[in-house]
């Protein structure tokens, strides 16, 4: 995520958007952004792990196919590119969660369109928000098998622990999206000799809802998904800005065209005419 | 404030917060982003002026007298530290102005505090937000004579034109911050041989007051003060994040003790149930 934060920052400095902000240049830009995720996860990984400086380029015809590409460096398979087709899709756009609201309060300032993603980027980062596709995978990964980890579920939740993955701010009956990638994630881990690990995730899932009446949200079932594409943990969250950036800067482009700035007031509550100490006497 | 944005970022990247977050860690964070501040930007003055790579290590004992060491390149005088170190406090904190907001609402998702401060960063680029400062100078340099001045914004005011820098989202009578920094201001103009600059500020000022009962902002004077010292005027809002970064980060602080996402929804005021055209027959 640092990586992103950073790449999208440095590209604004040195490409900045004209002070003009026509919504054409915006969604030129929102196209490039989308289309420079994936090249720069993938020259980082190679880099950081190996010190290996690829070629970024690719003959693929989708971000996701490019992704994968440059990650495993062979083209990936039409299951894989389908797969990623859906993800990317399910996580573009989702009203105004903390990434998006962020861009937002960036956008209403007249800010330029990087500084409004440069900071997206940064509140999903944050492990309340983009991370629980990372943690949904350590859960399941705990359990070598479903019964397993039933039990173990089930006496978590009699102690009342939390268990990450389920429940969502905004659905109350369950996360429409999870219909579409839980199908996925069945084909794609049985291709990938994985069905164990979908079988957790599954038996986990039921007893979640049975004990509790909870669902879980999108990130449970990908991170399943993902594993079965071999993508290492540490890019389930950058695949999400990969998907992200499309509603991000649909999110800026209308919030300019409104034209406000967004700025609360706040309500001062601590202590009131203190008597005032020059600082040598503090 | 590109390069402050990627240079934080990129700090942030190399060296991170640890996921712990705690107080204490935050607050040497932010000191030192204080400290490097200057650094950044002296250092990209004379690398991108003249492709001079300057040392950033000075003997100066405050970061307003530091970045004015690396800018000029000789120790600023004692008038010069004192009117930075007035201007630095001054603009330190100011509520929940936008990136404040801004660098709260990732706080909020648990996110680092170099993402935070990236994203406030971005959102003070906004001309609405910190660019008053630059704008202020470009209105007064037009003017040769207060005279002038006077009779040309009088002309504006008629033809109701909006002349910025004056009005506040939040005082009502008088930008409490304006009567310090014009009394420095002052006498670093007259210092420096710009008493007319300086009288032209003041003569829109008491026309606006008198015409549409409006009063200058800090950015009005400020303005004078930073020309006054040599400074560029595309490093006036880079200044004003200088001062900020030390409001952003006790904001960040507080929002962690806080805990909580700041995640507001949205009222969908769009068309309703248009029927699905499949993508090849739109």
């Amino acid at each position: 995520m640092d990586v992103l934060r950073t790449g999208f920052s440095a590209i604004g400095a040195v490409t900045p958007e004209s002070t003009t902000h026509t919504e054409a240049e915006a969604r030129d830009i929102a196209d490039s952004m989308l289309a420079k995720t994936g090249s720069l996860l993938g020259y980082w990984h190679h880099f950081a792990n190996s010190g290996k400086r690829i070629e970024v380029e690719t003959d693929d015809d989708s971000i996701g196919a490019h992704f994968l590409h440059l990650l495993h460096g062979e083209k990936p398979s039409a299951l894989w590119e389908k797969a990623m087709h859906a993800s990317l899709v399910l996580y573009a756009e989702h009203e105004f969660n903390a990434s998006t609201f962020t861009g937002r309060v960036i956008a209403g300032t007249g800010a330029d369109i990087y500084s409004c993603v440069t900071g997206s980027i940064g509140a999903l980062s944050g492990p309340k928000h983009g991370g629980a596709n990372e943690v949904a995978l350590e859960i399941q990964l705990r359990y070598a098998t479903a019964d397993q980890a039933e039990a173990d579920i089930r006496k978590r939740v009699e102690n009342k622990e939390v268990v990450i993955g389920f429940g969502h701010p905004v659905y109350t009956v369950s996360d429409p999206r999870n219909e579409i990638v839980k199908v996925l994630t069945k084909e794609l881990a049985t291709a990938a000799g994985k069905d164990n690990l979908y079988d957790v995730a599954e038996r986990i899932e039921s007893v979640m809802w049975e004990v509790k009446k909870m669902f879980p949200n999108v990130d449970w079932f990908s991170a399943v998904a993902y594993d079965a594409m071999k993508i290492p943990v540490n890019y389930f969250t950058p695949l999400f800005v990969m998907a992200r950036i499309s509603g991000w800067t649909a999110h800026v482009i209308e919030q300019r065209n409104d034209g406000k700035i967004i700025r609360p007031t706040a309500t001062y509550v601590g202590p009131e005419d203190r008597p005032y100490l020059p600082i040598e006497k503090r």
